[in-house]
């Protein structure tokens, strides 16, 4: 389960460029994000029933270090994974790279909790699978 | 009530840009999105109440003509005004200017309905004020 | 070439939400955006030559009907396809449907220019294929 | 100058929020842009010239603690600060607060570097002002 990994891919479209005429900061972290509940997918997360049940996955901490900007149509590579898995919190770390060459463009790391909304409960984390016991 | 106008204010940020070097074609939509929310305040929808009862003002029409672009650190007007208000549908009208020169950038008008989410039934109108009767 | 016709894929993510519970406005013509791209380079458009050309494709135009709300994790399927071609304009057409039922959730066209940047100099369209001539 | 200080107002809109009730993290980031950008203006950065000179405020690295959760309508303040000036590099940090009660939502720190573009070449910080040497 900690070894849960998965990647998605995404390509660099012109709103996610600016004047720059590089990637915005703000684009590769929506980029983490789709990744981010993809991983949550394969760990067991049922994103239709989140929205159901109202227990969401809530990020509590984001670092992120940008290495080398991505250009209009580069195609990306983000990596994502679980790093730790505690009692209520747990860290997933991230790296987007560029597919031609696997440049590191940026390294990101998010430490979540799953919270019942709206009451914005934090739930306790189960020992396996990724659920609240 | 078919008078209320309003104008919001934004200077063009780097993320509202694209490598082009100009201003986003949905950076505009989102500046409308605001300059309709506080239009919708003028006319007594209550945003917060919103939230809270789940009836929202629902955009089914979006028509957008692009005259000229804005660039970085450019000061736009958004003027929003009420055009029409039937028995289930309303529609308002936006223009987003330059300020400097009050050059016309963006004609946008909007067709709304008020939905009572989540079942998604569309309410009736009343006369006036803009509240379901 | 008029009968260029592409379908791109998304799912829904928190971010395409709003508190209303259902997909934003907003989120579609992002939708719609990578479609077009996508669109162009199958029309023989390169998307990474734009970037150094400075040859953009401009939208002067966005009609968007929105017929039926999407959900969080609901898979989409928007397919654009050429409409119309001109002398010195174009327009695309898009419908968003969801993919388990193939409900339509959006219909939108958009008319185009091809724009050299930074003078911002509508150039005239070729015949075939799409690039200037 | 290290005690450059701003303060930026945003109103919570509908495209803020997901379909958790609360505001979506990565929105709280893009307050912060814009009150990063109004934070260098502050300090003497032309944003203006930006955008002819392609020299570039960017940033490096971004940690960001969510501490308690926006909704629709709230106003919020986001308070910038110079916090740290190197050689070539330099951190802002920034809290968003909740007008009404103070409540502090998000912690914020960012590193930037001022960067020529397109070639990315980093530039040397004058001492004062912030401006290349």
């Amino acid at each position: 389960m900690e070894n849960a990994h998965i990647v998605t891919h995404e390509e660099v479209m012109f709103f996610d460029t600016d004047c720059g005429g590089v990637v915005h900061n703000l684009a590769y972290l929506r980029m983490v994000e789709t990744c981010r509940t993809k991983l949550g997918t394969a760990m067991g997360f049922d994103v239709r029933e989140m929205g159901e049940t109202m227990r969401f996955p809530v990020v509590l901490r984001t670092e992120a270090d940008y290495k080398q900007p991505a250009k209009l149509a580069d195609e990306l590579e983000i990596h994502g994974r679980l790093e730790e898995w505690g009692k209520v919190r747990f860290w997933c770390a991230f790296e987007v790279r560029r597919r031609e060459d696997q440049a590191l463009l940026l390294k990101c790391r998010q430490q979540l909790a799953l919270v019942q909304m709206p009451e914005g409960k934090v739930l306790r984390l189960g020992d396996q699978p990724l659920l609240p016991s």
